[in-house]
């Protein structure tokens, strides 16, 4: 059984299957990802993180070190290069992140907090793939790390790491059913963790959502029900909301540093570390699932749509109408926020209605529609009728006619 | 034994080697890659090819399918799943794209020809992986492959990529030097291919360059040594050069396409295919190796640079010069051209000798130095050092004493 998000993946061709939980990402899926991490790195740039890149084989001595060889097991993919020596598919990259900071040698007080990140393909070999993009083989994580000279300092550096990723989710994608829970950090390490989850009906995760407060807190299995809101006291309030986790961050402490002799040079203290990650071709899917209600209309946020508006042209070569809105989509195309962001249905043997339903589809968040019928009257300007994607519905909503001038002002405003 | 650009690229902590052969880019190395990818995807652009990305894991049936399981070998990275189900860490992706494109099923006559590329790591389990960047076990490749419906349209189509591969390495990147020849296809197939090649002392690969007229031929080890130019007919005019092969482009045929039938609907006549491959990680090490002269400076094009511009700020914390620095950073930082694009170095603790040696050894085109004196009379308008690097020079060419307005000036032929 596929999931909504799947479904829709694969009818809109944004991914293909190649094999059993891998994907390739076809070029309107490649649009969304770009976007998406583009979004991340402009947050990031913000407070100071660097980017980089670490590479995808690890070798079995760092992983051993910190005993995540032996714990993460046969959820690692393990290979071993000619020579016999053994490596794996990271499917993070804290011990080499650590081993790298600690090859930088003395940092400068002014180089705290030092924040690193990458957005790269991260690996795990799942017992059992499923969900399409939700839990794959290969997927896309961004992970950012940071690392400072005491708890204080890494506790300021984690609530604003935190602040971002809020704005991320909540600003940007315009998640607004995001739910920020205190969880355990489990083979990760440290003291503190939040997870970052959206509802779907996967159900690959849990929360507790009081009806009173809209406090959500982490469904542990195994553990006894909770009922009461810690938060406003509300007896019998909670509610079991099926999720799944789209990011998480850690405070780390000194797990990796202290094994990687990562510390300061003047007391040889271990730097304070956390840890970040926001599951990128996860988000993708779990918003789809969040804003789509049918396989009949995909929905994702507008700010990683692929493409922001749609200009569907009549069927038939009509030379005036074609004349007047080549010169139109032209200008459009020069509006910086418009620049590579219009798709042209420009096939001819496809009804207007079937390309209108297609766009749709597709969740193209605003259509104009170009008139069909020759202006003979030259002194009558052409107009287009505007539809606008509606999110949480598979319907159009209809704007009506719209002229030249209104386009513009339209347009402007995405 | 190092190579130039690999000594300068750890000098200059543009990357970090976490195993043989293998490398983490570092944020200064980071940024280099991504100006570069920039540059390669905004060409592609302009020839309506479009971004998409396929699994770094290929599995072992289309593999097979091909024939290249067992030829490329121990070459090849090879791995299983918890399953026993067989992979490799992809090299290339003729197989995968190939089989992707016969999924999209019934193309339409305008969406030829069909140009699609990604830029993502590739693998190779190299004997004797060296010379840093240069053979490396895990690399950034950029990989285009073009479908047509015809030998003569597949043809039009592989002119116009290698215009534009010639666009990137000799208009963006300024490298003169760069040697097109024509070579053998080998493993990969087809009938022509044409090799990009950069002179470098690595000599993993070499030229015959005509002394006379400058063409340049392919040298195949094992064939008779060539004495005349075949282009200008004169004799003894060849010499050999010592080059590395940073870009391939192939007519592949229907190699792929006749087995993985990807056929028009019609006629099921397969696909006339091309790839085009341009090694990024390869190519940033080549440059490097093409302009620098000795350790003591590192020299890249500069449309890729790390950094457009650097300011030195002086050592001693003097208030009125910091306010005008400051102030007319913040003024340069708005300029489109220098957004992000403006290293400041306000490190306290090193000379302006210091400074200026290592902004030279990175490598920073223009280097504006503050000065430290303070400026008693306010009549007196303060003025900055201007320097630039020089390409193919490790020295520093000091351009004199330049006014606020004359920054802004040189700012904007940036």
């Amino acid at each position: 059984s596929k999931s909504l998000s799947y479904k829709l993946m694969l009818a809109n061709s944004l991914i293909h299957s190649t094999d059993k939980g891998i994907f390739a990402m076809l070029p309107i899926g490649q649009r969304i990802i770009d976007k998406l991490i583009r979004i991340i790195e402009s947050e990031f740039m913000k407070i100071g993180a660097q980017k980089l890149e670490v590479p995808i084989l690890g070798n079995k001595e760092i992983w051993s070190k910190s005993g995540r060889w032996e714990e993460m097991s046969s959820e690692m993919f393990k290979l071993e290069d000619r020579l016999k020596h053994h490596f794996c598919l990271q499917p993070t990259a804290e011990e080499m992140i650590t081993e790298l900071v600690r090859n930088f040698g003395t940092l400068r007080s002014t180089q705290f907090p030092l924040l690193i990140y990458q957005s790269s393909p991260k690996f795990r070999d799942e017992m059992n793939p499923r969900f399409g993009l939700l839990r794959g083989k290969q997927f896309l994580m961004n992970d950012l790390y940071s690392f400072d000279v005491d708890e204080k300092a890494a506790k300021d550096t984690y609530k604003i790491v935190c602040q971002t990723y809020e704005r991320i989710f909540r600003h940007h994608l315009k998640l607004e059913n995001l739910f920020i829970v205190e969880a355990n950090p489990g083979a990760m390490g440290g003291s503190i963790s939040h997870e970052y989850q959206l509802p779907n009906s996967c159900a690959e995760d849990k929360v507790y959502l009081c009806k009173k407060c809209s406090t959500a807190y982490k469904f542990e299995v195994g553990l006894e029900a909770k009922t009461d809101c810690i938060a406003c006291k509300s007896s019998d309030s909670l509610a079991v909301v099926d999720t799944i986790e789209v990011g998480h961050t850690f405070q780390l402490g000194d797990k990796y540093s202290s094994v990687f002799n990562a510390t300061m040079s003047d007391n040889k203290t271990p730097y304070y570390m956390c840890c970040f990650g926001i599951g990128v071709t996860r988000t993708v899917a779990a918003s789809i699932d969040v804003l789509s209600t049918s396989q009949n209309a995909m929905r994702l946020p507008e700010s990683i749509s692929p493409f922001k508006l749609a200009v569907i042209l009549p069927n038939s070569d009509s030379h005036p109408n074609t004349l007047f809105v080549n010169s139109f989509i032209h200008e459009l195309d020069q509006l910086p926020t418009l620049r590579n962001e219009i798709l042209v249905d420009d096939r001819l043997d496809k009804s207007i209605g079937r390309k209108l339903a297609e766009m749709n589809q597709l969740g193209v968040p605003h259509i104009l529609v170009a008139p069909g019928k020759k202006y003979v009257d030259f002194c009558e300007s052409p107009r287009l009728e505007y539809y606008r994607a509606i999110p949480k519905s598979d319907q159009l909503l209809s704007e009506g006619l719209v002229s030249h001038s209104q386009i513009f002002q339209i347009a402007h405003m995405l």
